[in-house]
C-alpha cells in the first residue's frame, strides 16, 4: 500500500468522492459543436471560435454538476481536432474542473514504450505539466513497457491509469474476443492489468491501475469483476451506447464500490431533450437521474 | 485503386519519394532536450523555452537532411509533455517539414471508436487541420470501428495510417505473442490490417493502411511480409534499439520496396558521436550512412 507524501492516491480520492457524493458518475466532456445550446457560437464560426465556445460550455456544465458528480472525463480527441486552440480549451476545461473540486480523467488512450511512454506520463500525470490529470486512459497492446512509466510517474504524483480491457464498441471483439488458451484475448489483457496493478495498491482495496470495461458487454464485465477484485473499473457505454443502470449495478463489489460510470452524450445534450428548463438545469436534472439509475442496491 | 482528385495518395507519394531519393529512411523527430547541441537552450530554462528550442533544432535537422531523406516521423509525446508550447513546436516542425517537401508522419498511436475516432481523424488527416499529416500511426486493439473513420478521412484527403502489429519493445509479446489458433496474436492483428487495407489500395501495389513491424523481431517480420503482401511497413527499432541493416534488407519486397525505416536517436544525437564537424553536418553524415546501410540489394 502506497500513499504519496501528504497526498492521497487519486484512486483513493476517487473512492472517497464517490462515497461522499453517493454517485459513481464520471461525467464525459466529449463536447462537440452539435451539443452546444443556442447562443454559444455562430453557425459559420471559424475553428478557433468553436473551440473557445466548447471550452465555455464545458465550464457551464462543470458549474452545473460539480456538487453532485465526483469526476469528469475529458475526451481529448474533441480538442485535438481544433489544433492549438482546441488544446487550450482542453486545458481550460481541465483547470476549471479541478478548481471546482472535481477529479479529472483525461481520456487519451495513450500508448508507447520506454522514453516515449515516460514523455506521455510526464505530459498527463506530472503535477508540473499543463495537462496534469488525476487519471489517464491507456491502451496496453504494447505490454508492460508501455505501462510501467505511467505507474512510475503515478507513484510520484499519486495519479492513476485505466487500461483498455474490453471496449464497448461493436467491433471491439475483432481481436479482443479471439481465444487464447480457451479464453478471450481481453481476459488475458485483464490478467495483465491485474498483475501490473499489484505494485500500486491504494488504501481502499483498489489499485492505481484500473481497467476500462464496457457496459455493453454485461456478462464479460461480471466475469472480469470476479477475475480482477482489486482493479477499479471505468465503465463506458452507459446511456447512448445501450448500457443500462441494471447492467451497471451488477458490476459493483459487495460494498457498492469498484467502478465509475462514464456518460457523455446524455448529459451534454440533456438540454436538447428537456426544453422546459434552461440548459444548465436540464444537465443537472439528467445528472441526478443518472445518479439514481446507477445507484448500487447495497449501501456504500 | 483510388486516387484523390488532383492528388496522389500519400502512400504512393511516399513510394515515389523513396525511389527518387533512393532512401527508405523516415527520420524520427522524437526530439528531447538531451539531444540539443550546445547553445540551443540554457540548462535551467523553463518548459516553454525548452519546447521552442526543440522546435528550432528540428528545423535545423530538417534543413540538414531534407534533400536526402523522403520523410519524417514526429513522435507527438515529446511535444505533449511541454503542454501548449510543446504542441506549438510540434505544429511548427510539421509545417517546416512540409515546406521542405518532406512527407510527414505523426506518430501518435491514436485509438478510439466512432465519433471519437472521427475526431482524431479530423485532427491529423484533414487538410484543414493545424496538425494535418500525410500519415498517422494507430493502435488497432479496438477493432475496425477504431480504424474505419481514419480510412474514410484518408479517402478524402489521400492520407494513410500505420497500425501497430508487432512492436519493437522487449515486452511487446505480453499480449502480442499469445497464441490464437496456433498463431501469435500479432499475426491476427496483421491479418485484420491486411483485410482493412483492401479498400484503400494505391497505384503502386500498396494500401493506405500500413503496419508497424519492429526491426528487432526479424523472423516475425519476414513472416508478416509474406502474409501481408500489399501492406506497407513502418519499421521502428533500427539502430539504438538493436535492429540492423541486414534485418531491414530481408524485409524489402522483390523490387526493393515495401517499407520505410524509422531512426531517431542515432540521427538526433549524431553530433554527440561525431564532434569533428558541426551538428548539422554530423546529422547529414549519419543520414547518408544509414541510407547506405539499409539500401536494398535489389535495385528499385
Amino acid at each position: 500500500m502506497k500513499e504519496t507524501v501528504g497526498n492521497m492516491l487519486a484512486i483513493d480520492k476517487l473512492i472517497v468522492a464517490i462515497d461522499e457524493k453517493k454517485n459513481a458518475t464520471m461525467a464525459g466532456l466529449d463536447t462537440q459543436v452539435a451539443h452546444l445550446p443556442e447562443g454559444f457560437v455562430g453557425a459559420d464560426a471559424p475553428d478557433a471560435e468553436v473551440a473557445a465556445a466548447i471550452g465555455e460550455y464545458n465550464k457551464k456544465v462543470i458549474e452545473a454538476i460539480h456538487d453532485i458528480v465526483p469526476a469528469v472525463k475529458i475526451q481529448i480527441a474533441y480538442y485535438e481536432m481544433y489544433g492549438l486552440e482546441g488544446m487550450k480549451a482542453y486545458k481550460e476545461t481541465l483547470d476549471h474542473a479541478r478548481k471546482h473540486g472535481l477529479i479529472v480523467c483525461t481520456d487519451a488512450k495513450r500508448n508507447d514504450i520506454g522514453a516515449t511512454a515516460a514523455a506521455y506520463a510526464k505530459a498527463y500525470l506530472n503535477p508540473n505539466s499543463q495537462f496534469y490529470s488525476d487519471f489517464l486512459t491507456l491502451n496496453g497492446y504494447l505490454g508492460l513497457d508501455g505501462i510501467q512509466p505511467f505507474i512510475d510517474e503515478g507513484e510520484r504524483s499519486g495519479s492513476g491509469v485505466f487500461v483498455l480491457v474490453k471496449t464497448s464498441n461493436p467491433s471491439g471483439g475483432d481481436l479482443q474476443d479471439k481465444l487464447i488458451d480457451g479464453r478471450e484475448a481481453f481476459y488475458h489483457m485483464g490478467q495483465l492489468v491485474h498483475e501490473w496493478g499489484r505494485q500500486a495498491m491504494g488504501t481502499h482495496g483498489y489499485s492505481s491501475v484500473g481497467a476500462v470495461v464496457g457496459a455493453t458487454y454485461a456478462e464479460q464485465g461480471l466475469s472480469l469483476r470476479a477475475q480482477m477484485p482489486h482493479t477499479f473499473f471505468l465503465v463506458p457505454g452507459y446511456g447512448a451506447q445501450g448500457g443500462t443502470g441494471e447492467d451497471i449495478k451488477k458490476l459493483y463489489d459487495s460494498e457498492g464500490r469498484g467502478l465509475v460510470v462514464n456518460a457523455s452524450r446524455t448529459l451534454l445534450t440533456a438540454h436538447q431533450q428537456n426544453k422546459s428548463v434552461g440548459y444548465a438545469e436540464a444537465i443537472r436534472a439528467e445528472a441526478l437521474r443518472m445518479r439514481a439509475d446507477i445507484a448500487p442496491n447495497q449501501s456504500r
